[in-house]
């Protein structure tokens, strides 16, 4: 990492995203008051907020307006939370602690996490097809990169070949298992954001898209990494369910060394293709890619 | 019901939904085969295309072609499958056959049942939203549509006011919840379609919402009565279960004959809204009326 940057994560951002995710209400309904209240528990648990922040910091560098995406932001947001809920459920992770608190299912109960995981993805997408301003055509081609990245070529199929363990063998089989898993949401939170807006050259679209995947790949290696490394109070969740669950992770298939080579090698490739990618400001990208790196130093 | 009319199905169009469902690959990925073969097992699985059928009877009596919203069809149909798929799940209603056949989660386990789910609902939008031709503009609202038919103040909400038994009491709670479960949802087949045209006067929009909802009424009535008095082999799944779950139903608030007369009296008032739409070809669509007022008599 140069020494001149500063891997401070952009807590402005994150806080403009607290902001605006603690003031969606998604229904005025009182019957369904327990539901939002399950939708909220997950939602309003805190945590870096990274895919929405990473939404605001590629506003800034093209220079959008970041208030624009907030409805961007949150609907990824959103589907974030309820992976997490899915992910959880005793019929998948199976794990009772989520960012320190018990988990949505140990909560308000299984059937309510399932309704409450479901109902976060269909919110988001209302949120996004009727908050977020722009070019209708534009707000159609997001939306369907947001639809395609969390589908069977997207996170779901990447969950899938996490629980069944079914993706290929070998360093190429993993990186696919998690280019789809996270890779595909934390890459629709960089271009989302420009096909909202519609107007950058091929070229620089480009550039993006190679910063957001070595970017997913840098997030996946350091959570891989922290797993084994980091302390139970730091994860918020038992440190070690990678093992308990007998998952692939970069550090079973690499080691923790092979594994904090990765990351600088990724960190390494995000940087160059962001710096290669000509925009006017992007310094926030590169804090947050600091930042995550630094996590596994 | 008026003795001129048929109440036959129009299963040219089913065949047309069936046929369309069936060409659709979510996939090319070879390791997310088992994820696809669940996807598709419960997609497969026939049944009468009730919503589908809607959208492309909607497109008839508008003079639209009907394959110009096989697209759509095809989202709603994708969406209440995943709705089928977490219903059944152990957690949930706790089903073993559905339509004839194990429920997904029997056949695939609950984890692949879930992401089955999951995935089914991510590929309906992307689907709808990469598939479906229309005015931009317009294709944002029908997804909107779809988006909020299916979400908190929608089928998601619906199932929690089911399974929470948190509906209010008397029969205006029992409407709202089923407005809200599969209401909403039979709604949108209509109206989305009506919304990607995006040409109808606002008085046939209005009458075309009142038929939907009505029609919604009569379907929920005429399935709680089935559950009743019909046999295991023509439902394709085991009949009381409703009871067996304690539900609230149309038969346990107002009886078998109160029940009739409801339905008779949704079915009076939609064939009512659709003659009051002013369209030029309401065939098909009160030949769907029909048909499912039929099955209760």
């Amino acid at each position: 990492m140069p020494a001149a940057v500063t891997p401070e994560f952009p807590d402005h951002l994150r806080t403009q995203v607290d902001d605006y995710l603690a003031a969606i209400r998604f229904s005025d309904d009182p019957a369904l008051a327990g539901l939002q209240d399950a939708m909220r528990y997950s939602l309003l648990a805190g945590g870096k907020r990274i895919r929405p922040v990473l939404a605001l910091a590629t506003a800034a560098a093209i220079s959008m307006p970041v208030e624009q995406v907030l409805p961007l932001a949150a609907a990824l947001e959103l589907i974030h939370t309820y992976s997490l809920i899915h992910d959880d459920l005793p019929a998948m992770d199976d794990d009772d602690l989520r960012r320190g608190r018990p988990t949505c299912h140990v909560a308000f109960g299984e059937d309510v996490a399932i309704l409450a995981g479901d109902a976060l993805y269909a919110e988001a997408f209302r949120h996004l097809l009727t908050e977020q301003r722009g070019q209708p055509a534009n707000l159609l081609r997001a939306a369907a990169e947001l639809a395609g990245a969390t589908g069977v070529d997207g996170m779901v199929g990447g969950q899938f070949l996490d629980v069944e363990a079914s993706a290929p063998a070998g360093a190429g089989g993993l990186r696919h298992l998690h280019e789809l898993k996270t890779g595909r949401l934390i890459g629709a939170s960089v271009k989302c954001v420009l096909l909202i807006d519609g107007g950058q050259p091929a070229a620089t679209m480009e550039r993006f898209e190679v910063f957001a995947s070595e970017l997913g790949v840098l997030f996946q290696i350091v959570d891989d990494i922290l797993d084994v490394t980091g302390s139970d109070a730091a994860l918020g969740k038992a440190s070690g369910s990678d093992e308990r669950l007998g998952k692939r992770t970069y550090v079973t298939e690499f080691g923790l060394e092979g594994a904090r080579r990765l990351a600088r090698e990724a960190h390494h490739n995000a940087s160059g293709a962001l710096a290669g990618a000509g925009t006017r400001e992007p310094g926030q990208l590169q804090q947050i890619t600091d930042f995550i790196a630094r996590r596994s130093f």
